[in-house]
């Protein structure tokens, strides 16, 4: 599997030749899908907004969030990894989506999904609004199976049908875990923190396979114990992380949908994922970007450096995933 | 008709009782309708942005430019009519509709609009995108038949299907001009300055009933000019004005959804409006404020004016609507 | 006393049916005062910022505030209570006061207050500046005497006078101490962490009834010994919350008028409060939220978020407080 | 008279050996009034804004506007003169005044004006809100008689008490024309636009003293006829300007207090001034900026223009004002 | 000459199939330099600001006007042609330039540009600070000779050396005069209206080369008269136009680094660009566009604008220039 | 030494004589230099950002500075000092620095703060890019020998040369520790957060003389082991203390430069610093505050509580450097 991928990686563009701020806009100024033979990591982005109930606008944070990502640089301190050295990591550009159709657009991002991640290739997508993520775990599951999810948001998003509407950004973990995309034994939402519905909320939430951390555990035990309990529940499994970036603190990431005080500081949120190293990660995205209310790229930032760890992740891992690799994968911490 | 509405008018809270910042937020600080016995012309917001291409927000539209009408005094210099003592004018809240299903959100619209205009009241709808005109429309030619349409916008929004949906912000008037609600001899679009699809897009939009003055006319010959041929266009038919903030120039009203450069200023749009006096106005709307991209509220602040226009305009004529009043109703300048 | 309110109560706006950008602005979409027969918990603005020192601008807080909680929904997960069905909440819209004469503005707080507050009816303000804690506290302890006041802020809000005005922002709890509106004993500031005039400052507090935990006892032990401090601080004595939005970081609640570096995180903020269940809750302000300095909301939205937080604990206690079960009251944890 | 004054002049800061952005901050990057030993023309901040009815905040424009004229260069080609080079012209800092007192305020601003004007110097003066005028009024013409007033506002500011205050920025015409400071043939208002209380509005300000210019104006024949009106109005009777930068629209000038839509162009008020070359300009000031409002010093840069072009007009006219001088001045065009 | 271009034109992302705020971000969504055999007119970035007097930032420049073309559409009405049909338009992506050393940028700059316009083809540039028009000149003049040179700006720009620097955004036409590039009898400058450093400022200049159309003239005739003096000055010789977007008012577009008020509407740029059909346009740039100052990508809205108007002019000429087409060129209207 | 200085000291500005917005801008409402007769602590300005590889415009860093410290008051509560009153703190103005020609500005800056800099007074410095901190190191270092070097930062800035130069905020403390500047055995990073170029980055910096404390050793551990680790590595050496506003997270601190996600809170920032009480301070500043990216001033309220903790450490010392003194200095706790 990994053996596939021996053609020698191309990396950034070059910032002792072309400073940062210049070039067309890609991820990390990594290169285009169509300059590289084949590539192990995609990134694409998932434009689509229509099953927003707040604030819209998440149709333009991948663009946001390439911009924002032109300062990320080859090496990860933290985890000791050159993530775009250890895979091919391409920009394969957005997943086009119909903006007033949202079975269809389902469908249109789990078939280019699905494309992108052929042969244990894997992709990370940019959002867009949290609807993407039930076609991107559709895409996902499809190879590996039920996947153990870890969910970093203010909000559970498994709630049920709003205006009537199935698939919406509040609903994607219910839907999934309905159609049996979700491992209910190994998955786990982080950082919850806004007000709910009823109490029902979390014994439902419950029932659809998932256990809780609120973000109040950041402050009483900080990133440690948290990080013990994520891998606890994950343990082995295919793992899939989906990052709703209003987990982070509305003050530190203003430019969200859903907006809550109280969440996690970024700092938390990076550390936690820097603590995941060996766990089998097959796919991820990071969504709820909404540039129209964000200053100064804060919050695209802060988005870039999640999807930078998750490279980072990515490259202490095989080049490409199988079912074999996975089932022969031992945690390791 | 106008005999109907014999109570006395309330007006705005008292400015100097109540500092105009405080207090809960209606329209210019003017009495909600549960406050009022009857009312002669009810303003209503119309949440609704899912058929918006670009920019999506205007659902908070509503919300945005009640807060920037506070300043809003009772008595018009330029018209020398105090719009809210001739007209009970009452703040109706919003009509609610679904943001996930656009057929659904013109059918609530649309009946909503209904009620509100019953008996020849009139209504101001505060946008929303330009979706909700299709549905305004509906509900005000039930009453007058083919209603004289006056468009102030930077584009014709007679385009067709998008991404298989007919009835988007682009296409409020090609629908509206299908379905019969469009007098086809005295339609006219003000302030027109993008760039289109085509040649053909002017062609098929003369098909629909609609002559056109782009934004140069104001440069060649100022505002003066444009009234006249707008009054000759309109003539005596039943007037509906809808405004899409977008007309004024983006650099002047930032707050939108499909900005362009080059449009009118907010004054040559305040003194166009002006400049109708005597016409007989059946209905009108405000679309696309766009908050999220608003500063300081300056494009809130110039949508409120445009609504103030249109209610001085309303102070000008009888305080309700009827067939037989129309008929026989003589344009006066 | 709790007896008295036995009609049904009137929650939030149905958010399946009106999307919860829609309808006009109250706090949390709650009723306005007319629109239930009775209430326990009343929400008021108090749009007053004449005694402010630096950046003015608090007028415009309440309408900013409550645009900012539309999102608030009706279960606490933290607390497990759900505070719109435990009491009925409304929002009573705002206390009007003179811009330019601050003893008539104080004395119109003070009885609109207490009107509000009428049979063991409970108040929770939003500011407007720190100067109108005075009035609401003289309303409070006429019925229940000297108040325990829990002051979270940058400042000590126990200065003197200032360019010979006793009345300002920064003086109403020196003011209410004097006036023997405060339990000497049972008073503590909490998140001081601005730089002062003089040594002398503390002391002289320390005289007025306050004791005091600084911005660092959070950075050394975190929230637990800070709610215990607190609790042993307060007893189970009458207790008056005054949040000023300023304690919070201003980099992650930048709109308020006199900013400081160094302060609490929104969810410190947030988890103190939790942790005060079983005090006896007499009445509330969050003041200092100035929106024109805020952005995307957030400042907005955090001083939501300690409202909740307000309600939330008082949907823990009685309905409605009397002297007697106050007298009565047993603090649990 | 002009001889007074012959010791060299002091310009700007040498742009060619201090980069504009830097040094501490002075208008124009002028000298300081201690730095010179004598000066004809000095620049002082009021900032005062606890007259403000809306958005407070002009207590900060002294400091914005100073920042914000950093790029004034010396030569001024429309009138072909260099300002800082035919009168010495020095920033005297900000005349205090006490925030909670206006009637105090008042007294210290009119004190410290007149001592800035004594021996036929003369003031330009930065708010503040417009109630400061009023003072400057009283300095100015206790040396030249009641004054010719040319005032540039979306508002009268004719107005009556507000909430019992006599004195606020809504009323500073109203008290200077009944205080005899006004001469009442020569006065005229510029710009006029925003909505009003009443018909009477006029009329009273009509008895006041005040001719007006609309708005509309500019639409309809453009600066030309404005000038000429504004001279025929003026004549050659001592003359003082007061800009509320609000007369601009606030889509082009956003940092203000009471907006307005509508106004004129920057542009257009520019050149309006320009052509007022050969009036004896005897004092000026430039108010209600209001920087929390402000995006990108847009308004700040327009209201150092506004306030360059008052130091061209002077720069036209002899170095020092006396009652002789004025006496024998005719007007040339 | 334009017979080298037959290949069949690629136009623009298909809209209908990817919304327009979908897709990796070039310039009005044309392809990529990559992606067709050949074009006829490239756009170029030009991401160098270290010229900057004032506000440096213009290095984002580009990128933040390709963001803000997505709207643009495939026809322009004003001038009745498809920009990008009739010519083969590609993003060619950015010139890399040395950010630390100017003469370094300028060289590399102007072989970068040499390499674009090889056989008649085409450059429109954007910037980065005026600066770089100065290498493009270069350039072009190499193919065509000295240039007739429209500049749009507030600023002359024909200043000399700034701190011993020849070579910054102050001087850019005063070293292209010097080195011959411009055609000291068909040059203009247009919208000139900030103050300057002397009156020989504009003798200097028109030594260099140059006529000028302030500002005023705008307000004076309006765009008809300024298109004809264009037209006369400019004649038939090779045109450079070369637009400093500073030269639209601040109020505007207050995305800039050295902001002037009183300057163009964007409108009336728009239109004397769209009066200059049948000149024969050699080469363009738009510069000083510095998005941390824009709002709501207002400035990058106008700029792409002012590109859209150039390539419209482009699709009235022959798709390739030669010198003997330029030889052969009569200007027609 | 500290005899040296015996006048009285000069504090700031009254703020019960003159508001704290009222005045012109000086750090803290500190006097100027020429107001005093002698000085302690200078504060200068270096407003110089040519050295920038990103987002420039840290060159209106220290008048960003000033205008957000207006609000600093005369007592540290946290260390019980009196800053300006424990010696004699001027605002020294700005540092004039060549923007085209980096090595001329280094020249410059260093001769600059030499100047301010002797017989033992001290210089806090307000960038500006971190080039400035090369140049001041040189004026510190000549007179104390190579300095301990506390850097605050999120980068290394110990990076070669950037397209040729060897001068630019990448690589300060590279060529500090190549001249020598540097005590290679007490020098320390703290808050490193940013991905790097490759794994070599981190050896030679150790090569260069640093330790390094990244930012999730605050997350682990809190301030208190930070600042053990930093008293530890320091020592008694003559300290320089060098921060990097963007050793902030940028969700707290957006206006600076090279933002990265993940770093300190402010408030850690702060303490860390208080924690320094009785090391020898000899110098410091405080770079890369980039207005243009602010909101509110946050950044720049952080960066002047940053200097307020400098002036605090520098209270508890003598008010003179000298060299015997700093040889017989012990570290106290």
């Amino acid at each position: 599997m990994a053996g596939h991928a021996t053609t020698k990686v191309v990396g950034q563009t070059d910032a002792q030749a072309t400073p940062r701020f210049a070039g067309l806009t890609t991820f990390a100024r990594l290169p285009r899908l169509d300059q590289v033979p084949d590539y192990d990591v995609a990134i694409a982005g998932v434009p689509f907004d229509a099953g927003c109930t707040y604030r819209s606008g998440a149709r333009f944070g991948p663009a946001h969030i390439r911009q924002a990502s032109r300062l990320l640089r080859p090496y990860h301190l933290g985890l000791g990894v050159a993530p775009f050295e250890a895979n091919q990591v391409v920009d394969a550009g957005d997943l086009s989506a119909n903006p007033f159709n949202i079975p269809q657009a389902l469908e249109a991002v789990s078939q280019g999904a699905a494309q992108l991640i052929a042969d244990g290739r894997r992709l990370v997508a940019l959002g867009g609004d949290h609807t993407i993520t039930l076609p991107l775990l559709r895409a996902v599951a499809q190879h590996h199976g039920p996947l153990a999810v870890l969910h970093f948001d203010s909000h559970l998003d498994t709630w049920g049908t709003y205006f009537g509407a199935e698939y919406t950004h509040g609903s994607p973990f219910r839907r999934a875990s309905e159609e049996g995309l979700i491992d209910r034994n190994h998955s786990i939402h982080v950082g919850i923190h806004g007000s709910v519905y009823a109490e029902s909320d979390l014994s439902e939430d419950t029932d659809l396979g998932f256990s809780l951390i609120p973000s109040e555990a950041l402050e009483e035990g900080g990133v440690g114990p948290v990080v013990q309990r994520i891998r606890d529940r994950v343990g082995d499994q295919p793992l899939y992380i989906s990052t709703d970036i209003d987990v982070i603190d509305v003050g530190m990431a203003p430019g969200t949908g859903t907006p809550e005080a109280g969440g996690l500081l970024t700092r938390e949120l990076l550390l936690i994922l820097r603590g995941l190293r060996g766990l089998q990660l097959a796919g991820a995205d990071l969504v709820e970007v909404c540039p129209a209310y964000d200053h100064a790229e804060v919050t695209g930032i802060a988005a870039a450096h999640v999807v930078y760890e998750y490279l980072a992740l990515m490259a202490t891992e095989p080049r490409r995933l199988s079912n074999e690799s996975l089932a022969g994968h031992q945690v390791q911490q």
